[in-house]
């Protein structure tokens, strides 16, 4: 088996769990006080700028990344995960329950987009 | 139990099993031809502007949201669902494995800010 | 010449003229009270949001917008201008000078990426 | 007069002007081979994120900046000035004519939120 820091490779990892792991990070060190929703959402569109300007000037880029190096690649994945820890965050200090929510919205866009013969020329959104 | 569109109320939800259910949403309706890396950034990008435009005229906002009507809630819920959506998915048209890498990134941060007696005050950022 | 909406068509604009008119728009509505800084980065993050989920699935755009319908360009441009509005607003309730720090950021960097003949291949920031 | 690097301090400037400088500073460096709408919106993207994270753990922020440094400050005008000039640079590889249309998108917002006696506590956005 694989181990990266400890964890073994593509072990899964829940929502509530990264949810714990994140809410005791900030109560041991005394960060609770600045975590509130817009502090929040602003680091999150920080990252997300950051995940931005790695691809800004790469033109369409390919699916898997192809040519990407090692370290290009762990960059963006570092990028994508600062994303998901502050979205976890901000959905913690909201009180909302994201993981739920999510699986939700998957069932209402299925039920808003049906699968038929024709649609594979259809619109590409699950919004 | 209480259930929300069959899905039986607060659920635990792992990041691999989001990944599976909107890989098959999106085989099945013939969109993986749309689905590459910065298509799905700027649908991020869209959706962290909608909850932006939830929260841009409401000064500070508390914790828990207190005085949030459910269906403002549902709505801030349904938003932040959407930017987990499409982060899984853009992590999947990368390649890269988004639980597996916010485990590490919470363990190397916890390397960063170690935990003393004085740090109460210190800087509030985990990354 | 041409007319839209009362403007001769692409006539030139100053930032001091939207900053100008802007000010007086918010001051005889009252609407002062909710102009702070957070709140109109906010609101410019939700127009950027905007932009995005008009050119989110449509692959590379080419320049110009060739066989874009007159519409779509309007839609584009209308939301490319509510960009600038909160921008100029955000950078005047910050008290911050817009148009002279745009100037000398350029000038800053012509400094920065000198003009050689060889650099037609180098990178392609000006930031 | 003052003067800061060559421009008298808090000189006007057009978007015309910006445009214009733009676009020669990217054509004599042979940039315009990168330059299309969806490069220059990430690159907006990742400027507005630089931007967020000054103010991410400030909580709400008072107009005006008062008690923050010189250097703070200039750092924040630096920062909505690229947001300025990548925004100049999108809406002109776009084709579209951005002065123009913000002060049509102001008659516009005129319309739609006429000034009353009332509307002190009306709502706050203009778009």
């Amino acid at each position: 088996m694989e181990y990266s820091n400890g964890f073994p490779r593509k072990r899964d990892v829940s929502l509530q769990e990264l949810s714990k792991r994140l809410a005791e990070f900030a109560e041991v060190r005394g960060w609770d006080q600045y975590h509130n929703p817009r502090n929040f959402l602003l680091a999150l569109v920080g990252e997300v700028g950051e995940h931005s300007e790695i691809l800004q000037w790469k033109g369409e880029v390919a699916k898997g990344l192809p040519n990407w190096s090692s370290d290009d690649k762990e960059h963006l994945e570092e990028e994508l995960s600062d994303v998901l820890l502050y979205l976890v965050r901000l959905a913690d200090v909201c009180g909302l329950v994201l993981g739920q929510a999510a699986l939700t919205k998957i069932v209402k866009n299925a039920q808003k987009y049906p699968v038929t013969s024709t649609n594979h020329t259809s619109n590409s959104t699950y919004n």
